[in-house]
């Protein structure tokens, strides 16, 4: 696949390492790819234009704050048609959301109805998402968006990053990426707590066969009820 | 203990049943007593003034959006030198937060500053809450408050709940009830996915042995820097 990152960050060089070495075709998109060249590694450092130009599926790591002009200066018949995977989350300068009311991925796709915006990623350190083996156990990795075909492109990068078929769990449309950006109130303090950005999260179901001590619990709830 | 708990709703009287059954002494406070005596089950159901006059800890278990106004129809010196555990959440009539740029641990803490609010438990279904061993694997409850001691208090409530020691962590201040209480934009979407509301949330770390699989990623996301 053609994949055009936007952003030479950590995050886009994260990513950008991890699927080149899975065999893709990758470039970073910069707006000053001059001086940002050396920053890609063995991935190419171009023009956020030429990234997009050339992309089967555009990738958001640009900061969330940031990346609605951005796009907005690239323009939409730069985007239309294309997968717009966008993993960032926008942050004000006390900590809170940049986007507490919605999401950054709600925001994009409403301002280009014509390209397929998908959640994902945001969740998770960006070394955990190249590597999520490197976890003690499964975790859970959260897809967000309106159509059925990108999220699928978008399952075939997770598979290739590492994830497999059963750690995705797809929430439904991209307002569902409200709940993925708005989980990093709960990352950053999670961090904090344990000292390492570096976790995974995992929604852990019910047991197949409902235990006895369910069984009570439930009885136990229903006699105070 | 002597446990107080406001609300007579699904989560008041779960934790009402389940703290009664370990052996504390509850009662669920409601503000019409005489029509929901019945509700409580095995559990008186008395005004909320006497519900917080015995108490040694308090229960919030009441709409998120009503909590502030209750609590404060009782007066801060009903509740002064008491634990609060606070385990509700608001939302408004769309489905978003009530307390989208904070949370309502936050506010009570500063509404009534001697008290000690600790927030836990709204990351989860009231079956789960009481009920942590149904679930298929170990699961992650949080705490959040300024006071020690009162977080000590409220992990000696998690443990009667079933919550082992090790699935308890301490977020930090109170400040961190807002991660807590946004997961609820997360938790919503899982529950729909997975067609249940009954999941736990296992906070993953990386692995002891830090895998080959991860020192290779470092390097690729290093080499692509």
């Amino acid at each position: 696949m053609r994949i055009g990152i936007l952003g030479t960050g950590n995050v886009g060089r994260a990513l950008g390492g991890a699927w080149s070495a899975a065999g893709h075709e990758v470039v970073l998109g910069s707006r000053k790819p001059d001086e940002t060249a050396a920053r890609g590694g063995n991935v190419p450092v171009v023009s956020t234009q030429a990234a997009v130009a050339s992309a089967d599926v555009v990738v958001n790591a640009t900061p969330g704050t940031a990346s609605l002009d951005l796009l907005t200066s690239l323009g939409a018949p730069a985007l239309a048609g294309k997968v717009l995977l966008d993993v960032a989350v926008g942050f004000t300068d006390d900590g809170g959301l940049s986007h507490p009311g919605e999401s950054l991925g709600e925001e994009l796709q409403r301002a280009f109805p014509d390209t397929r915006v998908v959640k994902s990623l945001c969740t998770l350190d960006r070394l955990v998402m190249i590597a999520p083996e490197s976890l003690e156990g499964p975790s859970t990795v959260f897809l967000s968006g309106d159509d059925p075909t990108a999220k699928d492109t978008v399952r075939r990068l997770l598979h290739d990053l590492g994830w497999s078929p059963d750690s995705v769990l797809d929430l439904g449309g991209i307002a569902t990426a409200r709940g993925q950006e708005h989980f990093s109130l709960l990352f950053i303090p999670v961090a904090q707590a344990i000292g390492s950005y570096r976790f995974g999260l995992q929604v852990v179901k019910l047991s197949d066969d409902v235990t006895e001590s369910y069984e009570q619990a439930q009885a136990a709830a229903e006699s105070a009820s």
